[in-house]
């Protein structure tokens, strides 16, 4: 089995802090994507969507997305359950995941990838025919940032972690959000949102953070 | 326990045709969208963020999102096993089920919400500020729409069904999509696409299809 990983990028610090937090040792493949090795043909014969992280099974299957990833060593690993214990966790994660991919994540992609130029004709991730940028989508973007993160420091006043005040891969996913929206410019959201911001440093303090 | 339901829209569709399925049953309540019931007092205080379905527990929780109240369903009664039975299986359901959303679900809602005059400042779905809509997303809609037919078609024709010939969750997102856009007059992904086109004949012949 081998894990195909990339530095700075979002997606695959999402498998990496996971596989830190059950303590999963998996071999690892760096794929380097400032140089473009993720478009280019010895990759895109492993992964033809482009993406990274993926995970290449012994028996030649690829599992290409890190939600995926992460679900199949969850399954193997159960112990800590980081997608929900409980059916009642298990659903209230994913509900979170779901509103975090969609509200907060797209928010920072929407944002970066309708204003940078290496990603001129490529506005959308993954494979695609050419998707031009469109500018209006960075202020659409930071508009829907700008109210995740209220939404998120709500949350975070009523408890410790967003699920049950346990660490949950809700609060990977936040994290890994938050980093990416800082590391691309987006306003700091831990700037007069308290609790959002206790969080932040609780979370970032964990070892699986510098995974 | 209770549902909160609606007509027409997908996301409910989605909860439907997974409980049908499984063969379970639960108490619904109707939301009228239509007469836009969901974004008036008495279901705000059920759900602020305005979306549908939601599943009420009798503790007063909420889980707010399709997904996660699928997920409870599936903690609760195993089998059949939709989002997969396998740990490669469960990777696999989730890595599809993510680009279903990704690439498929929101190229037609944002060719549909950027361009119907009812959602005028309400663009994104949820509970948002004013979101305006932007035209050239609904170009952006339809190209990404034709590129994932394909990326289905080249699937399915391989397989019965999306993930290791098992009707899946896979298979109910990537039917919902499918009639959502056909719903909202995107051109329809059957023509031309033989496998595609066969897979939905089959998905749509389950009695779960009109739940």
């Amino acid at each position: 089995m081998k894990l195909f990983d990339a530095a700075w990028a979002p997606s695959p610090r999402r498998v990496r802090i996971f596989l830190a937090e059950k303590g999963v040792e998996v071999e690892r493949v760096l794929v380097d994507i400032s140089k473009g090795e993720h478009l280019e043909a010895p990759y895109l014969a492993i992964n033809p969507q482009r993406q990274i992280p993926a995970l290449l099974l012994d028996d030649g299957r690829l599992i290409d997305d890190s939600y995926g990833i992460c679900r199949y060593f969850e399954a193997l690993h159960p112990n800590p359950a980081l997608f929900g214990a409980s059916a009642v966790e298990i659903g209230l994660v994913e509900s979170w995941l779901r509103r975090i991919e969609h509200d907060g994540f797209q928010a920072v992609a929407m944002a970066f990838r309708n204003k940078v130029s290496v990603f001129k004709d490529r506005a959308v991730s993954g494979e695609w025919p050419p998707i031009p940028q469109i500018p209006e989508l960075v202020e659409r973007g930071r508009v829907m940032w700008t109210h995740f993160a209220d939404v998120l420091d709500r949350q975070l006043t009523e408890r410790q972690y967003l699920v049950e005040d346990r660490f949950t891969m809700a609060d990977i996913a936040a994290l890994v959000t938050i980093d990416f929206g800082i590391a691309t410019r987006l306003p700091d959201p831990r700037e007069g949102r308290p609790a959002l911001a206790r969080w932040h440093a609780d979370a970032s303090a964990r070892p699986s953070a510098s995974a």
